[in-house]
């Protein structure tokens, strides 16, 4: 098979990609490992920048996001009794859309038949060949059959652990990292979300989250040691400490209810430089990783493929390689801010085993500068609901 | 003898505050270890608040150094070759003065005779008695007699290693502490100052600030580590690093010269709580310490003290003693604010051993941020131009 674009990964980077690119009328091939119910399968996350829900409307993709979705005009910071209150409508003139990372991929996976997207799930052994050269390709076994793709590029939207990022040589790449000395377990069950809006909250025990998917279906995370199992943390025990950390009035408001899922996830900050090489750029999660505080990592997948169709749309339509040359470092650099309002929202919120009391001081009176600061509050609004393209 | 309030400790706080109650009329005498001469020879801060400033002004007290002091729109954080310059007066509306602390002491000490501020200087051996009690007392020797004042309340400025502090029973008192693994190495010469305002700067070898006393007047710092001593630097080799930390651009205009002062501080962020214990309460250095990086320490003994005075005015002049009672908290708000800027500044600023490619790269994405950002340049130059009373 020939294509101008193949994308390895039809996560939501690879879809959103091949979406923009279908829309500028270039042929894109996405191929993906697992089958499309395992991908949307993977709980993730829920907060959308509105540079993501604009990309949905333009591909005109944006119709149940607006009806489903909830638009939110602010979140809380909480130090177990206190929430600060982050407007950041007042603050930016923007919202942020509530709306699960699982339904916005199934948004794009139905549309793609429509818009001639080709999707090639279950495709085994995904192999990039020759990226460095005019002439890259894909190998991948799909029913027992080898195959492959040739393409003009080839797009990495294969997350943390795809082939794609192995793909650069180790002589021209560097990889920066930082894995947190703790975990996110989560839960999701059906029962009203204890507040309308999120709650992020340092509490002496550790940090709770307090998130939701819709009006009756909530979302809540605590912060475990990494050596703690699902096992360990049966269902009541999970929502009492969840009580506790979040405070006495939201605390009191928890609505209980069965697990419909529960896990825990290890935290990570990572970036993966250049993003090109060659004919071969990476989006997403194959590049760069953030901890989960803040939301980013959706968005940041978002903003850039957003720069990417921008480079492949200049190439096709209009002959010009500078997007293209240009795309790594226009990418990290709104990576790179994102990675620190991140791990700087994770060493905020979180207790960490080295931390001695001047350290928790300095947490209490970061919080109580904020609550005093409107160019504090504009800071964490400005970056939560997404910095310019 | 008696009066109304002893206070420990003749440095820029003693001497304000003394000089603060004078002015409401009432009693005071100040004790001091050293004589007037060693005070004056303590080479410390130059940068002073608008809050500082004006206590000099309310005291009649500010003609020479708004003669002499150079007040400054700005400042500048600098990467090793980017200025990015942070503008106070427009995103405050406020300036700061550049005016030697020892300057200020000096004026401090001179108007005292003409306002019968007593100052007893070379008081060895002064001791707290009874400060639990209604009737509490200094003892300290004097030209070999032992000498005792009476007083209704002993105000501690002496500093961090003055009696004050250790007057509190252990049992009611708690310390947080940090201490930073390098120290400032500094230098003070008689050579025009490489730029008009204050530049501070994360160079890959670490930190440097060029920073002056007046406009004939250099004061230059560098980050050194803990083990180097003064000798491993001679003129010389202090000016080549600090025109390779500042950059291309301010290293170029740096003028050499002879040192007349080359010392190597450590940094050490410090806070004491609470700040009164019975009818002893401490102001300035005796209770907190904060790291030179944003140049807050003198200009927190002057919130003290202005917090402080007000209290014992309210005290003997309207029998009030809710001032006295909130006198701690009061103070500790604006201190633990300022504890956490000039943490945060120096995380940001400094080369900490303990660095990872990671947090290096972290530093970058923060002052890049800070470069892009209004509302983070408001953050810092808020902190700078000094918190609300």
């Amino acid at each position: 098979m020939k294509t101008q674009i193949a994308i390895v990964g039809a996560g939501p980077s690879g879809l959103l990609l091949g979406h923009l690119l279908r829309a500028e009328g270039l042929d894109v091939v996405v191929v993906e490992r697992a089958s499309a119910d395992y991908v949307l399968g993977r709980i993730r996350a829920g907060v959308l920048e509105r540079t993501t829900t604009d990309l949905m409307d333009r591909l005109g993709l944006g119709e149940r996001m607006h009806r489903e979705g909830l638009p939110h005009d602010g979140f809380n910071l909480a130090d177990g009794e206190r929430l600060i209150r982050i407007d950041i409508k007042a603050l930016t003139g923007k919202q942020v859309m509530v709306y699960g990372q699982t339904e916005l991929t199934r948004d794009l996976m139905d549309a793609a038949p429509g818009r001639d997207l080709q999707v090639i799930y279950e495709a085994g052994d995904v192999t990039l060949h020759d990226v460095e050269g005019d002439a890259p390709y894909l190998t991948y076994v799909k029913d027992g059959k080898a195959e492959r793709i040739d393409a003009q590029f080839i797009c990495g939207c294969d997350g943390f652990h795809g082939p794609s990022r192995q793909a650069f040589p180790a002589s021209v790449a560097r990889a920066y990292e930082k894995v947190y000395p703790f975990g996110w377990l989560g839960i999701l069950a059906d029962v009203p979300p204890c507040n309308h809006e999120l709650i992020y909250a340092n509490h002496e025990n550790g940090f709770a989250l307090a998130s939701m998917r819709s009006e009756t279906r909530s979302r809540y995370y605590i912060q475990v040691p990494l050596d703690e199992k699902v096992e360990d943390w049966p269902d009541d025990r999970l929502w009492d400490e969840l009580a506790v950390r979040l405070g006495p009035e939201a605390g009191a408001r928890i609505t209980r209810g069965p697990a419909l899922e529960k896990s825990i996830a290890p935290l990570r900050s990572f970036v993966f430089e250049p993003m090109r090489h060659g004919r071969l750029m990476l989006a997403g999660d194959s590049a760069h990783i953030v901890p989960p505080t803040g939301a980013k990592g959706l968005n940041l997948a978002a903003s850039d493929v957003y720069y990417l169709s921008e480079a492949l749309t200049g190439y096709f339509r209009r002959g010009d390689n500078d997007g293209i040359a240009g795309y790594s470092d226009r990418a990290l650099a709104r990576i790179w801010k994102s990675e620190r309002f991140s791990w700087q929202l994770t060493m905020l919120m979180h207790r960490f085993p080295s931390n001695d009391p001047f350290d928790r001081r300095m947490q209490v009176a970061d919080l109580d500068y904020i609550a005093s600061s409107v160019a504090a509050q504009t800071t964490i609004a400005e970056n939560y609901v997404g910095l310019p393209l």
